[in-house]
């Protein structure tokens, strides 16, 4: 566990959107800079699907956050201004409560037995922690992919706890594509017979199924444009040496989804996995329209700004889910920012082109 | 087996590309048209990787082909004008020799001995039985996706057999994009316990493997556009009932996908899909060049004429690549023409748009 991470135990049991009720939450979460008295400059942050709540680097653990150059003193997320709290999401395995966590008994983990996760359980866990962290109102919330569902989700939940959105390669809803490539992921991991129907021993599982759901992910989260330039045609070095009745790696693409598969698997639990996958393929914003429009779900909030920023180049969610959020964020009294990239790494550039998601981020969070 | 199917060992053994040797060759085709006492008016059709010959119906074979609107009177490869003749592919298990055919003794099947197959391959028994039905040039060679790639083979290894080219929805070469995804399809059958290194009973083998191949073919051959318009949310009927643990088909796309693949399954030898599979990966045009480059590649062609056609919204063979060929077969010599097609159905538009593609193709080879 990092040094800097903080745990908190909500004070109630919570009950989720979809049907059952967990006894028990944990949350697992890092901040940086200080609250004011007031409590009034937090910028609460909504991760991806796989990463802890390391979001930087700090005295207390100096390793490298999974958005390092974003978040610290003078960077996007200004920590000489803001309090900046990144959560580990709930359902995921790194601190917070999931499918990996001891169940309601104590004695056994949720494993397939945990409920069906929906992306406003995530919201909803969150605003209970800063609820009981004294943090009513927060100056923003921040989220990439499925981070900037979970935002969008806190928004539509507790309009009136948020002042300011910053929504990055994400979306009202997951489109059919993206679905597909999902649902095909989590197909490889509960048909590979170390699943056992997800009661697999802890640190065990579908390691193979993971690694094969990790390379489809990784097809999906880059380019086919970066790869042109990245990789062209480029063979590895002594491919006869791959074996595999010649149909090992040959070229240097294929080795860069193994090293990726290679480097997630056995980090992250696969019931876990399965879960926020399917959460984010769940997700849809018009549901919380009264006529389950997406024009009466947006009508429901009160942000007085909003900032959207999308990639020309994301396969997962292309740039017109972005230009879609950002018109449905069109207000009278609401500043709205829509920021178009032409980064290459298509759904990854948010890791990735710090420079470019500094230059869209930061003077929209100063100007709060 | 089709009643307009012919099928013809080749009177020589046929020596791969890349090493090993058919003692025997059986091509499976079929022809319609007249072919003219000059045997002039030949021409000469490439499949994509998983269709038979069987291209379009006849008196002799009533049920529809793969590309059935395309080819017959009056059609874009009008019968009444030429001789079209379209072959299962070498390394394919419809009638042409491959994996899943008797190997050299002849006692066991070729399986995952088959010598490694590459595209020229392809292109060189089809040359060889041109030239055995005295056939010695053609007026038109055509293919799409993989058959783009043996038509292209075919103008690069037998210059002076053809007249003219028309390349659909193909490229030089493969992408890395296109790469990692078809590595993907690979390794999914490959892995399948069934597979048991490709030595599987004839008609068993990697179901599931392949179930899951097709199933991220399919991802790669369309296109998000026409998903959004065709299935956006829409949920299938009784999901509940699909249980699995609650992981089961919710989404009309994966119920879409599933039923592709249903269909895919069972019809198609594994071992056949890897070879072929590979061999699109393996193709570069550049290797006929002398000095390895494309320009010295296609400085060999004699062509006469070429069309070439691309989608907008194809993933896996993007437009940029059919750019990349009709600037390449740019020559004073040549009439050279570049048709971009704005369909919704990305790769598998060609076997979809019919009306739009005999707009392209029907002009052009009707003023040979």
């Amino acid at each position: 566990m990092s040094g800097a991470r903080r745990s908190r135990t909500l004070s109630r049991p919570f009950t989720m959107r979809r049907g059952g009720v967990l006894p028990s939450v944990t949350l697992a979460y890092e901040c940086w800079g200080e609250l004011t008295p007031a409590r009034d400059n937090a910028v609460l942050l909504f991760t991806g699907l796989s990463p802890s709540a390391h979001a930087a680097s700090s005295d207390a653990d100096p390793t490298p956050g999974w958005w390092e150059e974003m978040v610290g003193p003078g960077r996007a997320l200004d920590t000489a201004r803001h309090h900046v709290i990144c959560l580990n999401s709930l359902g995921s395995c790194f601190g917070s409560t999931g499918p990996a966590s001891p169940d309601a008994t104590g004695v056994g983990r949720w494993g397939p037995r945990f409920p069906v996760l929906s992306i406003e359980d995530i919201a909803g866990v969150a605003h209970a922690l800063l609820d009981e962290l004294g943090i009513t109102r927060v100056r923003a919330v921040v989220g990439s992919s499925l981070g900037g569902f979970s935002a969008l989700a806190y928004c539509l939940r507790f309009p009136e706890a948020v002042e300011a959105a910053v929504l990055v390669s994400s979306a009202t809803r997951s489109s059919p594509f993206a679905i597909a490539i999902r649902s095909l992921q989590r197909e490889l991991i509960r048909r590979d017979p170390a699943f056992l129907d997800g009661d697999y021993a802890p640190g065990a599982g579908p390691l193979a199924g993971m690694r094969m759901a990790r390379k489809l992910g990784v097809v999906s989260y880059r380019s086919p444009r970066e790869w042109d330039q990245r990789f062209g045609r480029e063979r590895i070095a002594a491919p006869e040496a791959a074996g595999e009745g010649g149909f090992g790696p040959q070229f240097a693409v294929e080795a860069y989804l193994q090293a990726h598969a290679d480097r997630f698997v056995g980090g992250f639990d696969a019931n876990c996995y399965l879960q926020i996958s399917r959460a984010m393929d769940l997700f849809d914003a018009a549901e919380h329209g009264p006529d389950g429009t997406l024009e009466a779900a947006f009508a429901r909030l009160r942000l007085r700004a909003a900032l959207v920023v999308g990639v020309e180049t994301d396969l997962l969610f292309p740039v017109a889910q972005q230009a879609e959020l950002a018109r449905l964020l069109t207000h009278p009294d609401r500043r709205v920012e829509f920021v178009r990239l032409d980064c290459l790494q298509g759904h990854d550039s948010f890791l990735i082109e710090s420079a470019r998601f500094t230059a869209a981020i930061g003077p929209f969070l100063a100007g709060l």
